[in-house]
């Protein structure tokens, strides 16, 4: 099997650090060509699942623009440029609810759309984590933090109370390894 | 907690059925007002993790244009316009893959991004699946069928082998009900 091939790339929006919208000119095996198709650049983010040595997840019960209601999610943000997965990770844990963790496990990296692009989302697990520090946040969303047990975790996550795709996603990878 | 209030929203980018992008202005629960809130229209899709009745997971090995090299990935598919997500999860399993299933489970919901929309994943597990046609795809990808064991399909996963965000999502929520 051989990739499609970028012929060309214009940016027909560049809206801020958050968007960008991208034409490609792309060419498939086949030698079709496609020549305008969009492709999304937006930050590559981070989510973590923590877990405290006497396994409680650390997560969030807040309001997300792009659902009703409240969600339950967990620690996540957005790289900074330039900056390593693993050190946001560690970061936006310390951040967003104090913690730290000595004990890191990647759980992968995903493209967000797998037409369009839309960044990378990097998955990791903390175990053993520990208070070090007062809360930190600088989330436009209100979120209170809650520390579930297992069961309190996989009852939510059956019932699609993580309403968000990468929180679902990394909780459910996350709990493969708890 | 209080959900944010959309004030208004206007199209700044008008591209195809595939994607439109807004600016919000949207009012926080504390009275802020954030007047350029980009919002990303994409159409809400569909996976289906399929299992046959002797248990094996019915994937593909295909290219997609976000990832390098090649991904497994599974039955997938773009709503059609008022289309119930059930219907379209069993006609793409048909289409991508010949095969029916009478017994379907719905695994969730999700906003592909929290922040900008980017519509609404939806997820199905569709077991004792049977063959009943030819391939009928309109991919544009080239993609192999494969029936993998659980076994198989756990050794993927954790080598981050579903290498698109939704894939590893439903593929991870699947494995809890089979």
């Amino acid at each position: 099997m051989q990739p499609w091939k970028t012929l060309s790339r214009q940016t027909i929006l560049n809206y801020s650090k958050f968007l960008t919208v991208e034409q490609h000119a792309v060419e498939l095996p086949t030698g079709q060509v496609i020549p305008d198709w969009p492709w999304v650049v937006t930050p590559d983010y981070i989510n973590v699942v923590a877990v405290t040595e006497d396994g409680r997840f650390l997560l969030f019960r807040q309001t997300k623009y792009s659902v009703p209601g409240t969600t339950l999610a967990t620690v996540g943000g957005y790289l900074e440029p330039g900056e390593e997965p693993l050190t946001t990770a560690q970061r936006e844990l310390r951040e967003e609810t104090g913690y730290a963790a000595p004990d890191w496990l990647a759980l992968g990296s995903y493209a967000v759309d797998g037409n369009r692009g839309a960044g990378t989302a990097h998955f990791f697990l903390a175990r053993r984590a520990y208070p070090v520090a007062a809360i930190n946040a600088d989330d436009l969303e209100e979120q209170t933090l809650l520390l579930l047990t297992r069961a309190e975790v996989e009852t939510a996550l059956a019932a699609g109370e993580f309403k968000v795709l990468a929180w679902t996603a990394v909780v459910s990878l996350a709990l493969r390894y708890v």
